[in-house]
């Protein structure tokens, strides 16, 4: 009985370890994520087109209104051309929550955005919605894009003048 | 000479094994989000409101214009009750595609819907879409969902007369 007890006594303590590990193993990763984002929107702010496909894995995916899924980054990027490419626009965003699998290699990141657009006379239209983004951990360790898509608010226009 | 070219054949008939276990793991991961994507449809069709709650996961989430992350079943299931409980709307998905964490416990399906509304004297209506779900698998074995959004598409209206 006594040996049964030191076994269970053992058992308990090491599943504790693994409890622990684990926990810290998946904030670590949501932690991961979430700079993987911010990096994204702080890299697309600074080199536009550029810097956004970097971020896209080869297989990566968006959805477009009126279009069959748009696959492949080279498609991706052709997607965001007409928004990264105009000068009277540029988006910024921020991711709010993240998750992620167990063996920490696919997880996804929830936020939102804003696409400002500058008028004549340096006035500006502020559009805002909200995305999500799933990432996949590549062999060098890096996170990459494998499915970006969003939703508009509808109404939300914030004219500001300069 | 010989004893290290055996070895070699060894580890190379070895890593085909793993090889071709792990893309038959992958391919099955996937089919079951499939299935299980395919499933949720037929539940909503069949159940209603009750069937699609069923396939969410507690910490389900999901995004609206104009409004926050909606976040938790009951949530998720108060967006879609508009849409669900309006008997002259009728929703249908199905999914195209599917990835998998090499874990083989979060992944997502990508795939398209249609909203067919019944007017006066039957006219129908129909709007379509695609949309992601992001599914991760339960203690219990079932897949359910944590994360869903949609794209509507802009102007394909297709009336139909009964």
């Amino acid at each position: 009985m006594k040996r049964f007890l030191t076994i269970a006594a053992v058992l308990l303590f090491l599943s504790g370890i693994l409890w622990a590990n684990s926990a810290t193993k998946s904030s670590k990763g949501t932690d991961a994520l979430l700079r993987a984002d911010s990096d994204f929107a702080a890299a697309t702010a600074e080199k536009g087109l550029e810097g956004f496909g970097s971020f896209l894995a080869d297989d990566a995916a968006t959805l477009r209104p009126n279009k069959p899924v748009i696959s492949g980054k080279e498609s991706v990027i052709a997607a965001w051309t007409p928004l990264l490419n105009n000068h009277t626009l540029s988006i910024t965003w921020k991711p709010m929550t993240a998750a992620i699998s167990s063996s920490g290699d696919l997880g996804f990141t929830v936020g939102s955005y804003e696409i400002t657009k500058t008028e004549e006379k340096g006035k500006q239209v502020v559009a805002t919605g909200k995305y999500v983004t799933i990432w996949r951990k590549q062999h060098d360790g890096s996170w990459k894009v494998v499915f970006d898509t969003g939703v508009t608010d509808l109404t939300a226009e914030a004219p500001k003048s300069n």
